[in-house]
């Protein structure tokens, strides 16, 4: 099945949306957890994050318009720099999926929704006590992407949490023991399992195929 | 295990890029597929394919700096606007992952990792032959993230193919069944399994947690 240019153009939006939040492959699944100037906390699903850079340690994710619907992260992030990122498991999947949900300000998706604050050290921004991998944030700048008004939101690593057998281990961290979930489209969860290792590829070493 | 700023900052070089490439959690296992002005073609594995928005339908990739190695990639999508987005699948990582080996200018990653150009109507970029799940793309802008001199590439799709089977369901593509790859780090690929459905989320069908 080939969809071209005008066929995109004329599927209804849904179908669109629907398609098009499926391209890109497997996402990842994590909570971003915020706090307002007066101790009110937030918590919502993104499936954007993506790795920018490890020296300086940087991470984006993307942001929808700002001005469609209260963006109480975006604000929150603005208010004191901070925020966590906060892999999402199997057992909570449910609980992160509805931190979708359009809540009044104010209202705290840690409660609604049946996760937990926890306050780490100097990270300003709850993180996510379910979680057991988490990373605090700090904001370093948000870029405009004016094609369709959203923003790429750059922020710099400067805490990691992860299971202490994870990180002991000499090789990669292994995202399945973590138990760490994949996301596609807005609505679909996945688990992960490892099905290869390959070593960094040089030239003078490429196999024959 | 808590790492803070300064143990991040005091981890030997290769044990940081390791960590940093994980945090992110997993991500989409796409290869890019481009050419020359002269019919030269390339093929790279990326990790970092994002859904940017889907009207207009927007994907974005991080590339390297430019200065640090040829980036084939980014100088055959400047000559002729054109690249191709490819879904990994498990029966040819090993082929993807040594596409990342840096070959000297003039091989094609296509003949030395044993993947199979296909040039499909309109699109001038090479697909993968091997991928049921891919994009032909039309390069819009480069947004330069100044912290690490990386580029956020920006296209819009202008065509998809995927297998009918697919298409025809009336609900969400399934990845699993596409049998599209996570990569986790640099050097780890992962199956993926689908665990859960959850509808948009509504504010008032939130369930009590």
């Amino acid at each position: 099945m080939k969809l071209n240019k005008t066929a995109l153009e004329n599927l209804d939006r849904i179908d669109r949306i629907k398609i098009i939040n499926t391209v890109s492959g497997i996402k990842p699944g994590n909570l971003i957890g915020t706090v307002d100037e007066t101790g009110n906390t937030n918590v919502a699903v993104f499936s954007s994050v993506v790795h920018l850079g490890s020296d300086p340690a940087l991470l984006g994710f993307i942001l929808r318009p700002t001005g469609e619907v209260p963006r109480n992260t975006y604000a929150n992030i603005l208010a004191n720099n901070s925020y966590t990122i906060n892999h999402i498991h199997p057992a909570f999947i449910k609980n992160a999926h509805y931190t979708s949900a359009k809540f009044d300000l104010g209202v705290s998706e840690f409660e609604r929704c049946g996760l937990t604050e926890e306050f780490i050290e100097e990270c300003k921004a709850p993180f996510v006590k379910e979680s057991q991998f988490k990373m605090g944030m700090k904001f370093i700048e948000a870029l405009p992407i004016k094609q369709n008004n959203t923003l790429l939101v750059i922020g710099e690593i400067t805490s990691i949490i992860l299971p202490d057998a994870s990180f002991n281990n000499k090789e990669y961290i292994n995202l399945e023991e973590i138990n760490s979930v994949g996301i596609s489209g807005l609505n679909s969860y996945y688990s992960i399992t490892k099905i290869a290792d390959h070593p960094y590829a040089r030239v003078n070493e490429v196999p024959k195929f």
